[in-house]
């Protein structure tokens, strides 16, 4: 292992502070934390990237704008409102930076911004410039754990990772907020997410590096099959750990990159398992396809089925529905040669074999499926690409939840 | 209108009688007819299509090599069991086949089966032989709403149609029965659907027709993103009301694809409406698209949209939903220039222009999305490309019927 998992969150690395206020962003909301500052004492090579979804918030165009020098120092972000479809949204996204570039003294076009909640409503700005100005001066190490509950919406935990590694013989650091738990079915973006590093990494590495990262976890999870207009991951590296800066795709590159996709997989499992009314994290692993894009399809197809998704909720090993998924993937597979067995931290079950059902202890599998992690194992005998997907089950709260969502 | 609906279903043409019993397929069922037979009293033209689902019930396979000559007198169809990834499914499909040819006296070769239900189960072949025998001599005109109740499974209501049209001075009918609840994402295809009209048309006609009516009918619903392995539309056509004979794409063929894509519209709204669990029928209308595939691709992704869908369950206008579904559907569209309104038997109301909210009443919206049949109208400014899809909302109901479908 070349990382490793330790306490802490979006603060860890040297040079960051944080903070997270209750700004009633939503007028009814008086208690839960809704605006987010996350602060570097110096300037960062920073990189993001965004939702693929053609409407997009108003917060990622002025976002783009102002990481177009591959430079950040700051970030702010709200709950409680997306900014997205409004016709002021890019001014007010502005204006959010503004409000932190005053407060933490910063240049305005060295922020961050991101906005999360319901879309089509126009944001209102006075309660984030009372919110931010409550935080001046109040940043603090302690503080990411404030930020990242600042940043939920539906989530009912807050997502927070911390990581080491070694780089050309320093200790260098990672940490990470994110929040999300409906519209979740990422495409080259995720819901919002925020990482930091005290790792000194050129801005075309860094760029790089995030995306390389990107492809293998959050790009692997899916709760809804709807991709959001908000999503977000920008990362921002202080250089303080003191390694050789990277610059070009060395061994440390490499290591930089491997920690990091641990690092986004952690997430990416946080942001699937609390799934809007989930129960269950669900991963399915893909192994012997014909090529990688093949075991991709597969995977997502598969996390992606309601039909499964439904099943794994009620604990019903009905291994038709993951054929069913695989079939339709759109991957080339010789469905004659499909295996599928479920596994949890109660054993392993394998029912179906050269696509075809086997008998199997029904009992068993429920003791099995009752878990809240399962993995479901598909074999191809195809080649030898693999991968793997995280979704969650589909469960009455979902629909509660999202049934009347805005009010 | 060059067409009109009739009462009746699959028996209306001329020469069809059918009948549907309760043979027990599933043990455990006792009493809901789970066989059907439909048989005309001359050799028909027919052509069918199916599921492009790669993992695929081999009765498709037996009912493609059954049509290899375009002609079919029969179908045999059973609910409670799929006959789908199992090792002896190609041949207990051919000796359900052979128990239809023997029973109706017509050549197993002419006999169309199909079967619904759980996938990987072994189909048992004595409670179909049985019930078969017991339909001897008892097809009639009537039988044909049996044989509708015997290809249900999670279906809550029969669904049958009727219509007659006039093709060169002859009135031509055209009837037919479809199931389908869950697993419902038609593509190519729909779940089991058997039409049959007495209207004499060649074999290479026939299939056209059919081809050319599914894509605006069948192939624009969804119930839950998941495309079956057994979808199975097939069109048998005797000949027997006498209208000169359709050999090319004539004034009759023309109305004849009219007809048929307005029929089969009927049971394509009638599939979304009882889709698992639905209290809702769900129409989008999409106007004024670049091209048809935007048009589309756009219409479906809204009616996918697992948000929108709990949405609609809980009468809330949430057009964000629509919006964000829109952008990541994959069509070439000006996102600023797009409108939505809903609409149902108590008015509509205007919800967004321009890409972005506009003032209006949550009370009036509420009254007008309390309605069982919902149309979300989207208007795009680009083009004139229009499209409809249909499906349902996303309810407890349907996660509680998959949560343990099996047992």
């Amino acid at each position: 292992m070349k990382y490793k998992f330790i306490d802490g969150g979006v603060t860890a690395p040297q040079g960051f502070t944080a903070q997270g206020v209750c700004a009633s962003v939503k007028p009814s909301n008086k208690t839960k934390r809704d605006l987010a500052l996350i602060y570097c004492d110096t300037l960062c090579n920073a990189a993001a990237v965004f939702t693929k979804n053609l409407v997009k918030s108003d917060t990622i165009a002025v976002t783009k704008a102002h990481l177009s020098d591959g430079k950040a120092q700051a970030v702010i972000v709200n709950s409680g409102n997306a900014n997205t479809c409004n016709a002021d949204g890019y001014e007010k996204a502005e204006q959010m930076c503004s409000i932190a570039a005053d407060v933490l003294g910063v240049d305005a076009e060295n922020v961050i911004v991101a906005s999360t909640g319901v879309i089509g409503e126009v944001l209102p700005i006075e309660p984030i410039k009372r919110g931010a100005e409550a935080m001046r001066g109040k940043l603090s190490k302690d503080g990411g754990t404030n930020a990242a509950e600042a940043i939920m919406t539906t989530d009912t935990v807050k997502k927070e990772m911390a990581m080491t590694m070694e780089l050309g013989g320093k200790t260098v650091t990672v940490g990470g907020i994110a929040k999300g738990s409906g519209m979740i079915h990422i495409n080259m973006g995720t819901m919002l997410s925020f990482v930091t590093t005290d790792a000194a990494v050129s801005g075309e590495m860094l760029e790089e590096a995030l995306r390389e990262a990107v492809e293998d976890s959050y790009n692997m999870v899916s709760v809804d099959g709807d991709t959001s207009t908000n999503d977000t991951l920008a990362i921002l590296a202080s250089g303080k750990a003191g390694n050789p800066e990277i610059t070009e795709k060395n061994d440390d590159y490499r290591t930089f990159v491997e920690g990091l996709t641990a690092a986004f997989r952690m997430i990416a499992k946080k942001l699937a398992a609390d799934g809007e009314g989930a129960t269950k994290l669900l991963v399915c692993k893909v192994s012997g396809a014909k090529t990688k894009p093949d075991a991709v399809k597969i995977s997502k197809s598969v996390i992606c089925s309601s039909l499964f998704k439904a099943a794994m909720f009620g604990a019903d090993a009905n291994w038709g529905r993951v054929l069913c998924a695989i079939g339709y993937s759109g991957a080339d597979v010789d469905v004659k040669k499909v295996g599928v067995s479920f596994k949890s931290s109660k054993g392993e079950i394998t029912v179906c074999e050269n696509g075809a059902g086997i008998p199997f202890s029904e009992e068993r599998a429920k003791e099995i499926l009752l878990e809240g992690e399962i993995e479901v194992l598909v074999t191809l005998g195809d080649g030898d690409a693999c991968a793997e997907a995280y979704g969650c089950d589909l469960t009455y709260d979902y629909v509660k939840i999202n049934g009347d969502y805005r009010t």
